[in-house]
């Protein structure tokens, strides 16, 4: 499915958070024309840490749709160093959020022309420009919105939670900081728009702390109600066990059943189709919208722009049922 | 000469620029009792570059006092990795002032802790104490003071002329932006003002770039006047030539005679003695302080010792004239 001449250049936007989300992408960039995807990437993760503006979930996306991820970690690049990190720890500096020294040069590139007055999106365009990205990787807002986890000891700011407490603590809510008067990109409004967009795609990414953060920009999540193509989200939930880190652990903190279902719930009207997985057949007849069960865990390459292609085919269909 | 019980407790102040003058406060911290030994560091070097401030000269003073300079460049860390550099030129970043992995710590977390208000002096101390240096590094001023180059086309940021245009434009001049306003730090007025000074040693460092910026600081050069210690300078030209870097060039294209006398005129009164090599023995008589003869080429730490040694003696036998 990926020879050229079956390739749809029709635009498509996809949510994303990091690793999960980033895998999907991968396989949408794949399937799709080149340039007809866009990406759009939670920053509620993003912080300042030793000076330096770190982007978390953008750099995962960036890393993995040029192909140079560190496969090992999960966030990073590949063939990394840390040299950095060493010399840091010697000095006494803080050495809980790791930085490698490849990495380090996007962070120190950004935070440079974040302070001459870059916006966000112009700068993550120019990396994803230098290392070859054909799709467009689009910040939710250019606007600081920053995510907190609430427990009950607090409000913690979500790295010292999610690297350095290692998301142990026990999670009451989130509270997504500066959200409420955050401008949404506009080429995500005028995508979301676009009488010409085949489909939105919500990656199986963390609801909560991934997909929630651009749902709390009003007028993004306003503009994903009215959308005429349809939305399908992907199951981040297989069984009753997420892929990757703590979703589950929160679904079960929330007070919610931990299972594929919740997550549909969760996106409620938002979204017209959800995909889960083939041992969560069963479930389909407790979620309200159109649901294509398949197998959703991505191991391979093929697994990945299989997923994408099933995806895109079902919005597909349910274009094609409108009509 | 570096066994314990000969060290000496007295207090000796140094003024040093980069490679050539922190040879021979390696040697002078070696031969004294840990901690008499001051080193006052250029910072007119120093400059903002990707956002991170960088001063190179302390950072040379720093590394080589705690014995992890690299020996192959001159400048930086041993033991050195540069991924950072490369994954900054992949990203279309600027790569002409070579920053290494770990050396890019020391930059990091000066930046930060300037951006939170840390004066230089404490940011430097904190960093010297992390490596493990017994001696004291101090910022010639806590305050900002750049040096630009004079040439036929204008003014050149130092770095700019110094690396990026590797020296080659003609120098008609020096201009210290800053120095006239710039407060030396209070430690350094304190020390030239201190009775139990022993001397101050004017390390063999460019006299036009590396000592004249703190020259420049009016505060400062009166204190060093007015000091009651004897002030040994040591030639950084030996024969014709620069042990290392423009200072020969320099002196030519400013219409000066290369050799050791036109160091010990550029200092003129503030200097009550005066180091030149064996080679230059028949200049001493065209010299106005007296003059000590002997090897100054520091190649072995033996020879760092030996001329730190040498130079103290000098001193002391100057105070010893007075008394």
């Amino acid at each position: 499915m990926s020879s050229e001449k079956t390739k749809d250049a029709r635009p498509v936007l996809a949510l994303s958070g990091g690793v999960g989300g980033a895998k999907l992408a991968l396989g949408l960039a794949r399937v799709l024309s080149p340039g007809a995807l866009t990406v759009v990437a939670n920053t509620g993760d993003d912080f300042v840490h030793l000076g330096l503006h770190i982007a978390p979930d953008i750099d995962t996306l960036t890393y993995t749709l040029a192909g140079i991820q560190n496969r090992d970690t999960g966030w990073g690049r590949d063939d990394e160093t840390w040299s950095f990190m060493a010399a840091l720890g010697e000095l006494g500096g803080e050495t809980w959020f790791k930085l490698g020294d490849r990495d380090l040069a996007v962070h120190v590139e950004r935070t440079r022309q974040l302070r001459e007055g870059e916006p966000l999106s112009a700068i993550t365009a120019g990396i994803a420009r230098s290392l070859g990205i054909a799709s467009r990787i689009l910040p939710m807002t250019d606007d600081p919105v920053r995510t907190r986890v609430m427990t009950p000891d607090g409000p913690m700011d979500f790295q010292r939670y999610f690297v350095e407490a290692q998301c142990a603590p026990q999670v009451t809510g989130f509270h997504f900081a500066g959200a409420a008067d955050a401008e949404p990109h506009p080429e995500i409004l005028a995508a979301l728009g676009d009488p010409e967009l085949r489909a939105v795609i919500i990656c199986p990414s963390n609801p909560y702390i991934s997909i929630d953060p651009m749902l709390a920009l009003p007028r993004l999540r306003a503009a994903l109600a009215a959308c005429a193509a349809p939305v399908i989200a992907i199951s981040p939930i297989i069984g009753k066990q997420a892929v990757k880190g703590p979703t589950a652990k929160m679904m079960a903190e929330l007070g919610h059943a931990v299972d594929a279902v919740t997550v549909a719930e969760h996106y409620g009207d938002l979204i017209d189709g959800f995909v889960v997985d083939t041992v969560d057949a069963s479930a389909a007849t407790r979620i309200a919208v159109p649901v294509m069960v398949r197998p959703i865990l991505m191991r391979s390459m093929s697994d990945r722009e299989q997923l994408a292609a099933a995806a895109l085919e079902f919005a597909d269909r349910l274009t094609a049922g409108r009509a």
